[in-house]
């Protein structure tokens, strides 16, 4: 049997960790990557990443998905480029129209239908016309903040509230992430960013919610509620890529809730900051299921953003090539899991 | 639609309490229930259950399968009758050659392939022949002590080893797991008794290990080694259905391993007693994986294992009814969630 081949569409922190993963695994090849980064095109792979080339097909980095899906046939392309339906929809479209399986990691793509219904129909209707399927996944949303605390529910006869709380750390990341984040602004400039749209913190509370109250069957009253407020140090906090002065923002804390029958039964807590420690901050992911049993999971630290993330992604390339044609979420597909052996064993 | 239909064969502890939990439930109704049991058969299941039968159709208690599946169509049974697949073979065969979906909270059939790999084959084609789905689940086997682990390895690069722990109080237990465990008795009859095969301990390290390694693609070098030790108390201990003399069997400690390539790479540690807390012992589920990232996942308390095997099993009746037919596990089917809403929405 052929390795499974893998195309890498943005080649980013993410793209490029997938690359890595994907290089260490056997019976998968990675076939084609593309990336608009001027700096990256026509350049090896290998090049890219500083890993030797020792038996494996050079991959040259184009700069349009065209001139690799019309060179290369592919199992899967893993899209790494938006957090955003609306941006990935053009280019998930064009890959499920050649035939090719996809993984997003954009956030939205996670549970397409939370906000974007119709555009979930189309993809869903694109992707079985063409007989492949399409996932939206990561680490949250994705897993931590949905589908644990969904396999949690299992154990439970009953469910009367679910809190999910994940208290991370920013510090590990670039600078993409703390621009994003706002970290290192003044709070008046954090308010200034969040109302012009320029600063998101977390994208996916909708989606989790959402996925979470789908698949234990309750029904949200509305569309759920979120809070965006600035996390403000009240010392100097420094990493790499990022500064702080005392009085200055550390980071995001996110709240959001679903409403079902008039009560807050679905409630997500996610601050993210740099050096979260030194205000005696500790990380890690919290599930609190409320119901008969109750139960409290705690992961710590938390499980990282970035590898998680990364893993996610290609643990489940063998889950989606054996998924029926469509567009699917994690509630829909076998559990995730890690690949130690042969990707190809697990290839129906 | 027509709500779902149940049968439950077994109508103990397990057995009852899945009646209970699905007499809550939308959409479901129980169609059948038999049991051995000469004190309950020919009464309704209301007045055994000590609950109003209100609106609900009767259901009385048959002493046979053959009386019930004779008389009525159901969509699945919920085999609630043994530990071991030898023991659960011929009563599955029976079920879905009458072409009824099969869940079993026979431990060993939560893999069953992991010990019995001809029998499951058997089943598995029976099953096929016949357009049915057949699960073993329950809270552990079936989630604690592996399917959980496998979850949380979806978020690893890569996997070193595996360490579950689920340390639980047998306090709510009744008469029945008080002798299986040897709570109460004097060391030297612990042994005797492991050693003629009248003291089990837990039931399902072969099953759960084998479950995390065929999932993450490890080849275990040998079958899995247990030992199950004597947990002896040093103080007095009571509850209603046990009494435990200092110096006697408070529970049973058992620990197994997964050899692969040599190294002990799954490890399961799994002590089972009356009153833990009388000796300062925290119950909890704990989940250790060392790998990238490493992963330390604790629940305090422990999911208490009657109620969690009770939901596992009715919780998971829509996927088995959905999944293609044959024998499945929890690797294969999607994750297990809890049912709030109505059962039939939740049928493809």
């Amino acid at each position: 049997m052929e390795k499974v081949k893998v195309i890498i569409w943005g080649f980013g922190a993410m793209g490029s960790g997938m690359a890595k993963m994907l290089l260490k695994k056997q019976g998968v090849e990675i076939v084609g990557v593309c990336d608009k980064d001027t700096s990256k095109i026509n350049k090896s792979i290998f090049e890219i990443l500083n890993i030797k080339q020792t038996g494996r097909k050079e991959v040259i980095i184009k700069k349009n998905i065209e001139e690799i899906v019309t060179n290369n046939y592919a199992d899967i392309a893993l899209l790494c480029t938006d957090s955003y339906v609306k941006e990935a929809y053009e280019k998930i479209k064009y890959i499920i129209e050649n035939k090719i399986n996809v993984i997003s990691t954009a956030e939205e793509m996670v549970y397409a239908k939370a906000q974007y219904p119709e555009i979930a129909k189309q993809i869903n209707s694109i992707a079985k016309e063409n007989g492949v399927t399409v996932l939206g996944t990561g680490i949250n949303p994705g897993l931590m903040m949905d589908l644990l605390a969904i396999v949690l529910t299992g154990a439970c006869e009953e469910v009367n509230s679910i809190e999910c709380k994940r208290v991370n750390s920013l510090s590990p990341f670039g600078p993409t992430v703390m621009e994003e984040q706002g970290v290192g602004i003044r709070p008046e400039e954090f308010y200034t960013r969040v109302n012009n749209g320029s600063l998101a913190g977390h994208i996916g509370f909708s989606e989790s919610i959402k996925m979470i109250t789908d698949a234990i069957g309750w029904k949200l009253d509305k569309p759920i509620s979120q809070e965006c407020n600035p996390i403000i140090s009240s010392v100097y906090r420094k990493t790499p890529f990022a500064e702080v002065e005392e009085g200055n923002v550390a980071g995001v804390n996110m709240i959001g809730h679903g409403v079902i029958n008039g009560e807050k039964k679905v409630n997500m807590i996610h601050p993210q900051q740099i050096e979260p420690e030194l205000e005696g901050v500790n990380t890690g992911d919290y599930i609190n299921i409320k119901g008969n049993p109750n139960i409290n999971m705690s992961i710590k630290p938390e499980i990282p953003g970035g590898i998680g993330t990364i893993a996610m992604c290609v643990n489940m390339i063998p889950h989606v090539i054996n998924s029926k044609a469509g567009l699917r979420t994690m509630i829909d597909l076998p559990v995730p899991r890690a690949i130690m052996g042969d990707m190809r064993d697990l290839i129906d």
